[in-house]
């Protein structure tokens, strides 16, 4: 005897969250169609080397590893075994990894597919990643992303396209309030080259990204410690105030980087993507130009994304960017990307929190057929067929229980309808119907029933 | 640099190959939810002690581990290490496995949420399982399986509604000619009763099974080897004789079976199924009594059924039966369940072989605007973005290619239409729009697009 449990940070799902997870997958898939994007699936293994070296050094440890089938450790050399040293024996029976996120496994797609497909590719992915995270409240080691990526064009409508997708998606889905901070990796550039450590560009993202934990003072002391003079954050204080608005901010940044040609590339494409948005209206979201914006992936080189929600504390919920060399690794150089991803379990918690989820019974059949006896009998089963025939989803009680229980389990398993066909009553070609909302009831005759209930669907 | 490539066993689904298998998977999502079952998803990986012990020795050979994460030798004993020896480190390094199929994640399921959930349990679940069988032909390391299940009832209506399941799908999919073989354990141990030796059921099952690959006298020699005296073959062998009908070899079975009551039982069971089933139609599907279907896996106990194209080699690409005692093992005793599985897999390559994939578009946009210079205009996109509003699947080429280019891409993409919005004709508040299948191209006003566009969906 085992006692039934998961592995930490993993989740079940059962019908009731199912039914609302899918409609966040299916809301934003419905999106990412209209858009033109087009479906793929990639295997949840992928080989070691694939995975390796993309997320950092720390994102390597929180891969998942694949224990090598069969006697693993025959054919290894004796030092590794013996050495006992777990860094060094991980490498050697380990040949696959369980896939990170979904960017890796597409610009390994676009390698290997290169000749089947034709650029810009423009493809989405909803598929479950893992991560050996420290599990924690909303951080899970099996979750989903739902990503969508144009391959082979440096065309800025890419960028402009996912604005409009990220306010689409939330505005369907009944979320506001939503940041949508931009900023691009060209300014951040700019500041390193202008203010002279360009050759710490790495240090300036990571002390900039922090700024939300550790504040202005905080960035201050991790530049410095990164051997970075602090004193250029005053010069450009006006990027960083939250109350700007975004143009003003774009023209305060041509004023404060113009020297930097890379700065005003940046700058230009954030205007370029403007420029294309027109007058398209903003519910959800309020576009923010945020140079403080970083993103923590090295793979980022021009326009970078994230939302976040304004009224909770949740962190991101969805983010992306462009990038310039990712298939390079993969023997495809040249090949520029730009790419979102939803995390639809942030999604998820985040809607829970604010009760956006509708009461749904759309899970469950949309009627049951009560049973009299211990079993049921020939008659209803040939008409519960013939619903199911029409399209009508039902469900056949197996018989042997009171009335009152079998209301109980329609109920609980969000049936709308429970009919009632004794043999009185089918004598008379007719049923009974009891409304499980309502508690309504009503005979109805046996061929009117198709039509009453696919009105109900 | 890496040379792009997957893990044996493993495959990508492009755009084209996934829009086919999605129909797969909707056509069997649609009939089970048309017969009330609610979807559940598990994670991918279960604790080892979840899985272990469930597939018999060869399976437990066949599951895919998870390495520990961490310093994953800290805190062994010497001896695990130094030992050098792979089955005893595996079990020391790896707590978690990924599924190797979705039964048994179904049984951890209930026990885990026996007090949320109502039975009987009617679920489907449709997701992907591993194992570390040797890649060939057909065979892969990771693939689907479409699970339908009903915990928690002994009612034969649900093997009743599995076997209108089995048809309705294959005949939705297109699939003809589909043996539908049905046995009962009972009844294969009524036989081992009956002919003394109930002692040996499960060598009887696991001869019996190898039928089609060895025939009759190699199952003769099999149940020798395994100490079963294989005389009694001559007294049922009408019951092995594949041109006699099922209504016959009922029959024939309590003639020769009758003594057992067990045999009869099973007996009993069957024809209860096929009086329930009344004059339901078989199109795709034949029903066969086979009494050398035994099904390799020890937890089945009433009915098994497996799906068997006539006219392929391929094997069984659905299967099933009813199993008594699965959440035993997770401390829920006396708990029946009943179940199928779709193989969506096999189905493809069935289908494929079969030319039963139409061509499809409908993984493309509907419409594609050509760019005319080296980026969109802001109208095409104003336009395009009022497309997608009234939810036309829509997409704009990125520009800077000749129009044959663009149009040769809008047909890989599997687009139907491309728009021609240029300068003159947007003046005139007109478009051009070429049909990519015909070839036409004719003008249309721009207020028309939307509804001339919504029919062609």
């Amino acid at each position: 005897m085992v006692k039934p449990k998961l592995p930490a940070g993993t989740r079940d799902f059962t019908p009731e969250i199912l039914a609302q997870r899918k409609r966040i997958f299916n809301t934003i898939e419905k999106h990412y169609k209209s858009f033109g994007f087009q479906a793929i699936e990639t295997p949840a293994m992928e080989l070691i080397e694939t995975l390796t070296g993309k997320y950092g050094e720390e994102g390597d440890q929180l891969l998942f590893r694949i224990l090598n089938s069969g006697d693993f450790l025959s054919g290894l050399e004796e030092d590794v075994k013996e050495g006992k040293n777990s860094n060094d024996l991980r490498k050697a029976i380990c040949d696959k990894g369980l896939r990170y996120d979904l960017t890796v496994p597409l610009a390994r797609f676009v390698a290997m597919h290169k000749n089947e497909i034709v650029f810009p590719f423009k493809r989405y992915q909803i598929q479950n990643v893992w991560r050996a995270d420290k599990p924690q409240k909303g951080r899970y080691r099996e979750f989903f992303q739902c990503d969508a990526d144009v391959i082979g064009s440096k065309s800025m409508l890419y960028e402009t396209e996912f604005i409009q997708l990220f306010e689409l998606v939330f505005r369907d889905l009944g979320i506001e309030n939503i940041a949508l901070k931009i900023n691009n990796r060209k300014i951040l550039a700019g500041i390193a080259e202008k203010f002279g450590f360009a050759n710490k560009f790495r240090d300036l993202t990571i002390a900039l990204d922090k700024i939300d934990k550790i504040g202005i003072e905080g960035v201050k002391k991790e530049l410095e410690s990164r051997g970075i003079k602090s004193g250029f954050l005053e010069d450009i204080e006006g990027l960083l105030d939250k109350d700007k608005s975004l143009e003003s901010k774009l023209t305060l940044a041509r004023e404060k980087l113009g020297e930097s040609e890379e700065a005003i590339k940046g700058i230009e494409e954030i205007e370029e993507m403007l420029s294309l948005l027109g007058d398209f209206s903003f519910e959800a979201c309020k576009l923010e130009f945020d140079i403080s914006l970083a993103r923590g992936l090295d793979y980022y080189t021009g326009v970078i994304f994230e939302a976040v929600p304004k009224k909770v504390k949740l962190g991101s919920i969805a983010s992306g960017g462009r990038y310039d060399n990712l298939t390079e690794t993969f023997e495809l150089p040249d090949v520029s990307g730009v790419g979102i991803a939803f995390g639809a379990d942030r999604i998820y918690d985040l809607m829970e929190k604010q009760q956006l989820f509708k009461e749904d019974r759309s899970n469950g059949p949309l009627a049951m057929f009560a049973t009299f006896g211990k079993s049921p009998d020939a008659e209803s089963f040939a008409i519960c067929t013939r619903l199911r025939k029409s399209g009508i989803p039902c469900s056949l009680h197996p018989g042997g229980k009171s009335l009152s229980k079998q209301f109980k389990y329609a109920d609980k398993i969000n049936c709308k309808f429970v009919i009632l066909a004794g043999s009185e009553e089918l004598k008379q070609n007719k049923i009974s119907l009891k409304n499980m909302q309502s508690g309504d009831q009503h005979d109805i005759k046996i061929d009117e029933l198709d039509d009453f209930l696919k009105k109900q669907l």
